[in-house]
C-alpha cells in the first residue's frame, strides 16, 4: 500500500466532539471501526485512514450543526458521499468526524421548462437519471462508478459524455454550502450565466471538501436526445486513433462519446466479454441528435477514420448492439482484472492536449513495459484524458516499487507536454506532490484562499495543497 | 450622472509611485486631464473618477514591475483594456495608477490541432477572429463591443453566442495573471479539463481585476461552421416569444443566436435600418452546423415558432440577407438613440430563469411606462439574459431619478425570480449595492478572499465587493 504521513491528532478536541454530537445525533453517529474503516476507504492503493466517528446526516442545518461543533474545537471534519473516489480524498490522517451525507438524497425540484434541478449531495447519478427519465431529461456525466453528485461536484468529475457535456464544471450552476465555520451559503441562482463576483460556484467545484461541504447543488439538465447511435473503428496503431479524434474534433463534430482502448485493452475486453474485436487500437463513439444528425454524423466519423487507415468501421442504431458494444466498455475494469488474476488494479488519470494523447500514450506503453508492468489503457480521447491501469500484485513490494515511479513518471510526462496530472480523479493525497510541478506559485494562492477560508485547517485536512 | 462615493486617497503614496514609474516608463507613463479621464470613462452614466496616471505596458514583466511599486506604497491599480464596460468597471474612486494593456495586443500561439491559442490581455475579439481566420478557426464569444479579451474574461462577458457556445468562463482554459504583491501566477495548463486544485482561472475570470490582472489568456477555439443560416419571426406577445424559445431550448435545438427585440426596439431598428418588419416581438436566430443541419434546425424552430403563433417566419443562407438582418440587431444601440434624439442609452442587464423571462420582460415594459421611460428591451432570450436601455435625458434630473429608481426595482425582480442582478455586464460600481440581495452571507466569503488575496486593497478598490 501507499502511505500517507498521519498529521498530529487534537485528541482532546475529538472526544469533547464526540461526546457533543452523541447528544445530538444519537444512533447516527457511530464510531465502530468496521465503519469508520469503510468510511476512510479508499478504491486504490492509498492506505486506510479512518476517522473517529461517522455521523449520518439528515439535512444542511444538520451539517452545519457538526461543522460548527468541529469547528468550536479544532477537529477535522470529511464529507463522504459513495467513496468512490481514487486518490485518498476520504482519509482521515488526522482523525475527526466524517460527515455520510448518503441520506440526504432528496431530488429537491426539477424545472423541466428551464432545464435544471436541485438535488441533495446523496443522490447519486444513476438514482437522478431515474427520477428524471419520465420527463425526457438526462444529467449527462459519467464518471463510471454511481457515485453522488456531491462527491461529483466536490471532485470536478467528468466522464465518457465530457467531450459533448463538459464536465461538472460547466454542469452546475450553483451550490449551497457549509462552510468551515459553519455558515451555510448560496453560491448562485437559478441563472444560466451571470457575472455577479467571484465565481465562488467554481471555486468549491473540485475543492474536495477542503473548502466547505456541498448540501445542494443547482445542476444544468439536457433533454434526452432523439436519436443515439454507437460506432467503433479499429485502427492500424494508437497515433491513426489519435489523429482520427483530432480530425473529429477540429471538425467539429458533435460527438457525446469518443473513447480510446489500446490493443491490450481490447484483449482484456474480448476474454471478459465474448468479443472478438481486432487486437489493435479502438475507437468507441457515441452520437446523439436527431435521426439525421447521427446518421450524419456517423457517416461524417466514417470518413475521417477511413482517412486515418481505420479498419472495420460498424455503425450501430439498433439499442442492443450499442448496449452490448458500451457494456464492454463499462466493464474494462473487470476485464483487466480478469485479464492477470490475483492483481489490483490501481487507475491514475492524467490529461494532455489532444495534438500530444497519441505520443503520450506511446510513451507510457513503452515505460511500462520497460518496467515490466501490466498497464492497459483507456482514455477519453476527445478530451486527451487517459488512464493507465496498473495490474499490480500487491504482495510484490518491487513491483509496488516500479509502478509507483511509473506514476511519477507520467505525471512529469503529461506536465511537460502542458498538460495536468489529473484530468478528473483530482488531487486528494495521491498527487499532492505533483501540483506544484504543474502550478507553481499559483499553489500559494490556493494556499491563500484556503488559509482564509478555513485558519484552523479543520476542512479534509490533508488534501489536494502540499 | 450617477455618482459613486471617492475613496480617500494615499497622496503621498501616489506622488512616490508616479515618481518611480516615471524613472522606468517615461514617455509611456502619461498624467495629462484627458488621457487620465479617457481611462477613467465609461459607457454608460456613471461619473468619471480618473486615476492619476495612465501607464502603457509592453509586457507581463511590466505590470509585475507597476504593480510591485504599487503594493510597496498602497497604490491602487486599475487594469484598462477598451473602455467599453458599463458598470464603472475601470473608474478610480481613490485615485492610483491605471495600467493600460491595450498595446500588449499579440496573438502568441494558435494550436490549430487542438483548437486553442493564447493571447495578450490587449488582443481585441475582431483582431483575433481576423488572426484566425484563414486557419478555419474562430472565437465565439461576441459582446458586441470589440472589447479586449482580457477585459472580457476579467467581466465574464459573454453575448449573442453564448447560448450554444458558453460564456467567457466557459472559454478560457487558464490565464496568467499579475498578483497583488507583483507575483505571476499561471492558473492551468493546455489540457481541455483538470481536476488538479482549485479553480483559479475561473475565480480570476469575473473578478474585475479585484483579485489580480490577467495578462495572458489561453482560449479555446472553434472551427468556422460548414454552413450557417438565420432566421426571424414575429411574435403577437412578448410570451410567445418566450414561449417558443423555452420550447426551442428544451427540444435540444442547437441555435447559435436566438435574440429577441420587444416591439418598441423593432419600431427603432425599422426606422434606423430602413427595415419593415411587423411591430411586435421578434427572434433572431442564427444557426451554425453542416449545410444538411442548418437545413434542419431551420425547419425544426419553424414548427416550433408555428406552434406558439409565430408568423412571417422567414429562413436564409444568403449572406447577403443575412448580414443585412444581423446588421440591424447589432445597430440596435445607435437605433434606439436615433429614436429618441438627444438622449443617451443607459443598458442595464439582468438575467432570470428562462421560464420567467416574459414574465420579467413584460413587468418590465408596463413598470417603465408607468415611470414615463423610453425603455426599449433586448435580450439574449435562449439564457434568459435581457437588456433594458433607457433612453434618457440626462438634463432632466427627475427623469434621471426615476431611470435610477426603474434599475433599482429590475434588480429585484430579477432576483425574486431566482435571478441575478447582472447577466453579462459585471458589477462594478454600478451593481454594488445588489449583490448582498443576490447572494447574501456568500459576499462575506467574497471578501475573505479578497482580504486574503489583496490584503492593502490595492487592485481594483470599489468595485464588486459592497
Amino acid at each position: 500500500m501507499v502511505k500517507h504521513a498521519t498529521l498530529p491528532r487534537n485528541q482532546t478536541g475529538i472526544d469533547t466532539v464526540l461526546g457533543v454530537l452523541k447528544q445530538q445525533f444519537g444512533e447516527r453517529i457511530q464510531n465502530g471501526k468496521a465503519i469508520c474503516e469503510q468510511h476512510g476507504h479508499t478504491t486504490t492503493w492509498i492506505e486506510n485512514q479512518p476517522p473517529d466517528a461517522v455521523v449520518f446526516a439528515k439535512n444542511t442545518q444538520e451539517v452545519s450543526d457538526i461543522v460548527t461543533v468541529c469547528a468550536a474545537h479544532r477537529v477535522p471534519v470529511i464529507a463522504y458521499g459513495t467513496g468512490t473516489s481514487l486518490e485518498g480524498h476520504v482519509n482521515a490522517p488526522a482523525g475527526g468526524v466524517c460527515i455520510d451525507l448518503s441520506q440526504m438524497d432528496a431530488v429537491v425540484e426539477v424545472n423541466a421548462g428551464d432545464l435544471d434541478c436541485r438535488v441533495q449531495p446523496g443522490v447519486t447519478r444513476r438514482a437522478l437519471n431515474t427520477h428524471l427519465r419520465d420527463q425526457g431529461l438526462f444529467f449527462p456525466i459519467d464518471p463510471g462508478a454511481d457515485a453522488s453528485l456531491g462527491g461529483m461536484a466536490a471532485t470536478r468529475a467528468s466522464g465518457t459524455n465530457a467531450v459533448r457535456y463538459g464536465t461538472m464544471k460547466d454542469n452546475v450552476l450553483a451550490v449551497e454550502a457549509v462552510m468551515a465555520d459553519g455558515k451555510i451559503i448560496r453560491t448562485g441562482t437559478r441563472a444560466r450565466k451571470s457575472s455577479a463576483g467571484y465565481d465562488l460556484t467554481r471555486l468549491l467545484v473540485g475543492s474536495e471538501g477542503t473548502l466547505g461541504i456541498i448540501t445542494e447543488i443547482t445542476l444544468k439538465l439536457q433533454g434526452i436526445p432523439e436519436a443515439i447511435s454507437s460506432a467503433r473503428c479499429s485502427f492500424p496503431t494508437v497515433d491513426a486513433a489519435c489523429q482520427t479524434v483530432m480530425s473529429v474534433i477540429q471538425y467539429g463534430l458533435p460527438v457525446a462519446r469518443i473513447e480510446l482502448l489500446d490493443a491490450m485493452t481490447v484483449e482484456a475486453v474480448n476474454g471478459y466479454s465474448g468479443l472478438d474485436l481486432p487486437l489493435t487500437p479502438l475507437l468507441l463513439l457515441e452520437f446523439h441528435g436527431s435521426e439525421a444528425s447521427v446518421v450524419e454524423q456517423a457517416e461524417t466519423f466514417g470518413a475521417l477514420a477511413e482517412d486515418h487507415g481505420g479498419e472495420g468501421y460498424a455503425a450501430t442504431t439498433t439499442a442492443e448492439e450499442r448496449t452490448k458494444l458500451w457494456k464492454a466498455r463499462h466493464d474494462a475494469y473487470w476485464a483487466m482484472l480478469q485479464y492477470r488474476p490475483g492483481a489490483k488494479a490501481i487507475a491514475t488519470d492524467v490529461c494532455v492536449p489532444i495534438s500530444r494523447l497519441a505520443e503520450c500514450v506511446v510513451v507510457s506503453q513503452k515505460e511500462a513495459e520497460k518496467l515490466g508492468l501490466v498497464a492497459p489503457i483507456v482514455g477519453h480521447a476527445g478530451d486527451g484524458n487517459f488512464h493507465v491501469s496498473l495490474l499490480v500484485d500487491m504482495e510484490n513490494p518491487d513491483e509496488l516499487d516500479r509502478a509507483a515511479g511509473f506514476v511519477s513518471w507520467l505525471n512529469g510526462v503529461a506536465i511537460s507536454m502542458d498538460g495536468t496530472c489529473t484530468g478528473e480523479h483530482g488531487i486528494g493525497q495521491g498527487k499532492r506532490k505533483y501540483l506544484k510541478d504543474e502550478l507553481g506559485e499559483a499553489t500559494a494562492v490556493m494556499s491563500a484562499i484556503k488559509r482564509a477560508l478555513d485558519p484552523d485547517n479543520i476542512m479534509n485536512p490533508g488534501k489536494i495543497l502540499p
